[in-house]
């Protein structure tokens, strides 16, 4: 025996989650009949709606439910020359919350990684290069993430840009705010010891 | 800036799940957007399907989309005389695999735990009481877990058993299978010892 037909077929959706076994999905659906049927019911209107309405913005691939999403319509942003490049969403909204960046974005929505399969075609590359050829972009911001598929990235757009003579900036390295010396790795701290800046 | 408005509500949405948290929905929303609409779409679909229909079976308590479970309907089972208390679903379909039982259940869906403010009725003990006064029980098996709140749940229905005049057993307590004496903590030991079995 096992569960009802209904319950099964519950179970076996919510391992499409990504880190949630069969064990974590029998929790969660019996959580969920038992104590939140209210909140079950709120989640499957929120994907569905979602998975129906959210696309990619036709200029940065960042999600939206609107051709452009909401930094690409803003002209002040999308004609300040500045576009930074990052690998998700979440580091869009990590860089805005800093407050430090008024430019406008394009997301990677991954990055290259050949051992996976995943080209310049499928990180939006030939995108970018319609951008940079159309729009008057005066800097290229690489802040894709600082591991070494991530370096190969900003590596391999950073050669882009210069062929087509953009100026390209990467994020800077260092100790980080708040962080004590004897914590911090090796490398980290010879980055920071050759970018030292005078005072 | 946040995220579009479907996609704030997805994030939101998914924190609804046990063990789920801010940063866990952004990741599970982002992955699906971008990886799997069709799990998604499917979650969605099982979810409504399962909150709309399963409820609890009228005897036993378990889940089930109908009135009774399957257990339940079955004659030679819910006839046996065997009537087996377990605390939640998951527990009756461990009892299940083991293949060595044959009775009915009654599924408490909770444990007695008077700090949280459960007490007897919200673990379905009037309805306990009922199938024994009108059904045939010949032996309540106790398969509450072994933890503080299992035992004081197994010994409140042990007492409410006794004023009824049936026989109620509880699963023995010893070294588990393929055990090693070395890593077996000193009150399990201990129990084994009291309850040792002439070979």
């Amino acid at each position: 025996m096992k569960y009802s037909p209904l319950v099964s077929q519950l179970i076996k959706a919510l391992t499409c989650l990504p880190g949630v076994g069969n064990k974590s999905a029998q929790r969660m659906a019996f959580h969920l009949l038992e104590r939140n049927r209210e909140g079950a019911l709120d989640l499957s209107r929120a994907l569905h709606d979602a998975m129906e309405h959210v696309r990619h913005c036709e200029r940065c691939r960042n999600f939206t439910e609107s051709t452009l999403c909401e930094i690409c319509i803003d002209p002040k942003r999308s004609q300040s020359g500045l576009l930074c490049i990052v690998e998700s969403p979440q580091d869009v909204v990590a860089v805005e919350q800093t407050a430090e960046y008024r430019g406008s974005y394009f997301v990677l929505m991954g990055r290259l990684s050949p051992l996976d399969g995943i080209g310049p075609a499928d990180i939006g590359l030939d995108k970018l290069s319609g951008i940079l050829e159309e729009e008057d972009i005066q800097e290229v911001i690489l802040a894709t993430n600082f591991t070494i598929e991530g370096e190969a990235t900003a590596h391999y757009i950073t050669d882009m840009c210069r062929s087509k003579g953009i100026v390209t900036s990467r994020l800077a390295q260092g100790v980080p705010i708040g962080g004590e010396l004897e914590h911090v790795d090796g490398t980290t701290l010879g980055r920071a010891l050759a970018s030292r800046s005078q005072i």
